[in-house]
């Protein structure tokens, strides 16, 4: 039976998933789980994840979920490049302690953005107070100056000249609330130029 | 130089570090950083951690933060027996999928009961609205059902039959708010009986 990953690509940690297994051709199934149809509410689904969440995935009998596990479980098991998930102690132990600090101090942030600003307007009609989402600009600002100023600093990567687990991960959360006419559009450069 | 380990043990990453180093007899210099008098605010400790917290290591010129990213950087470092952190890679993977979910699922909801019901009323003479306490405690509820149930189930630790650092990160947490008038009280078995 070959790896199957249960997606949806609306969510970020599942695109970091998705473009790791696809950019390292790791073959699986992919296994659809659209979540605004509800369909990890299914009973099928609620078998292979406690949490009726995306991305999980089955790799025979082992079912795994979390995609920072799912991510470093790949990377080892198919033997990607070093540079994703380096063998050397502390340019690991650089990847960890950005897949740590990034739940609350980047996801926990820049996840709520689109849900306050797109969201629970469009689909509870429910206008989202201006403090509240000023609040969390502040924060989302201070999360992007440590992101540059902790993590990065003057490299390319966050584990230095080479992309890894970390960059992908935080990519796919900076990327999600990008659009022209987003306050963090003028943080973002294109690798490809305006 | 030996290892530097920056820590206060009222705060359970922490003491997650310095259980993980005593018991493992990996030598240190334990730096103390006394958080309630704004240790971490000064100027020279600014220096070792950017988000100004501990715990933090210092090994030679490397500097690491982030009570996961310490753990399996000593884990591996200093080759701690193999139930720690287990090299088998759906062993580690199970250890690294609860290292991942309790960011949110249980140091996010657990570590806020103690400064609810505790530190803000003490510090700040704030009482915190009962509602905002008991919906705290209901998401706590689903937190150690889920510890419970998908985590654990039947197996004596996380990982199987010995502990790992998944079961060190989470009983630090679990921990943290037992007392015997504490509403955990009753979900906690003392492994020296009653």
């Amino acid at each position: 039976m070959p790896l199957e990953i249960y997606l949806d690509l609306i969510s970020q940690p599942c695109r970091s998933v998705y473009i790791f297994a696809k950019k390292n051709n790791i073959p699986f199934e992919f296994k659809k789980i659209l979540l605004f149809k509800g369909e990890q509410y299914s009973e099928e689904f609620g078998k292979v994840n406690y949490f009726r969440k995306v991305p999980v995935i089955k790799d025979g009998d082992f079912t795994l979920s979390e995609s920072i596990a799912i991510l470093t479980y790949l990377a080892e098991k198919y033997g990607t490049p070093d540079h994703w998930y380096p063998a050397d102690l502390q340019t690991r132990a650089r990847v960890h302690e950005y897949l740590s600090w990034q739940h609350s101090g980047m996801r926990g942030i820049a996840g709520k953005i689109l849900w306050l600003r797109l969201m629970i307007p469009k689909a509870f009609e429910i206008d989202v107070p201006k403090e509240r989402m000023d609040s969390l600009l502040v924060d989302l600002e201070g999360s992007l100056t440590a992101f540059e100023e902790k993590f990065l600093q003057d490299k390319p990567f966050i584990a230095g000249q080479k992309i890894s687990l970390a960059d992908l991960v935080a990519i796919v959360e900076i990327m999600q609330n990008v659009t022209s006419s987003s306050p963090m559009a003028d943080r973002v450069v294109s690798p490809l130029g305006p």
